[in-house]
């Protein structure tokens, strides 16, 4: 069991078989979600990829997330909110917010996914677009898009189910801009590994 | 005026200011686009990123297209085809065409994007989601997605502006499996240097 506090990140080995439960414990937290291959982080979930091979744009419950080899990285074995989980738009950086006239050195979900890989040696050379749990962005006319508050409830969990050695990479995000996280304020997750058995 | 045969692909150089105009000359022809800063092709044409600043799936005429650093790149000054342009899937690599079963060495946009670069000494560590001029990936539901032929007309064009000097890639897509180009045969395309004065 660990938690993530509102606005930082973890990354989390999972073997082949084990998974992670990723509980949002507030309901109100946006939570980028990445994954690598453990022995080549040049192979990483790929949204791009994602959708391709669901054929839709948001993943639900059972879906598998392909890496840009187009291999099975993750299953999205449980999700209690039955809601979307935005993959259309980047995580936040520090561009986002001098966009927003912040101060340099707001806390962001860029770099908070390079650090939490390079706490574990692990460099890689670009970020790739995540998973954003939880994350409401919803779709209208089939084209235009919009940025809402969650829609999921305290306690909703998402059940991630390795099917390669991977790491996966949570930033709960430090957004206190937009509503994304509701009420503008970064709130703590926590995790838990499940073995093979589930 | 160059031309692209189909299933190759060209990098072209623009100084900021200049544009390219790209001519869909059979019509039936998808172009895989990618836009990388000619000083650092770390930052380069971000999907998630344009998405994100213009709150819509697909470009429009008139609509500016960012950076992973969320700045403009380019501008889709002109589009006579008032289609959708898919930017929601990633380009065809070898892993798709082994995924249907083609012998390998099949051509691949992904390969096509690397090797129109490295023709100008310019090596980059992955391969962006492109966008895909002509691209028909209707959106039902506000969730599902499909792949159709294009809706695009003979002679139909675009025109893209710099805002930076960047380099542009051009990939004519080597599909012959689904029918994104149409009757499933790649097919020219051709492009030409516009100046600074349009």
């Amino acid at each position: 069991m660990g938690e993530i506090a509102g606005g930082a990140s973890e990354a989390v080995h999972l073997s082949r078989g084990e998974a992670v439960r990723l509980v949002n414990t507030h309901g109100s937290q946006v939570v980028d979600t990445w994954c690598v291959h453990a022995a080549d982080p040049s192979e990483y979930l790929s949204v791009e990829h994602t959708r391709r091979m669901l054929y839709a744009l948001f993943p639900r419950e059972g879906d598998m997330l392909h890496s840009n080899r187009r291999t099975p990285l993750l299953t999205l074995e449980t999700d209690t909110s039955g809601c979307r989980h935005d993959m259309l738009f980047a995580c936040c950086d520090s561009w986002l917010y001098r966009f927003y006239g912040c101060a340099p050195g707001h806390a962001n979900c860029r770099d908070n996914f390079l650090s939490a890989l390079a706490r574990h040696g692990i460099e890689i050379g670009h970020v790739p677009n995540p998973i954003n749990f939880w994350m409401n962005v919803p779709v209208s006319d089939n084209e235009r898009l919009a940025l809402e508050p969650p829609l999921s409830k305290p306690g909703d969990f998402i059940v991630l189910r390795a099917m390669a050695e991977v790491w996966v990479v949570f930033s709960a995000c430090p957004m206190d801009i937009t509503p994304v996280n509701g009420d503008r304020t970064p709130r703590c997750v926590s995790y838990e590994i499940l073995g093979s058995s589930g």
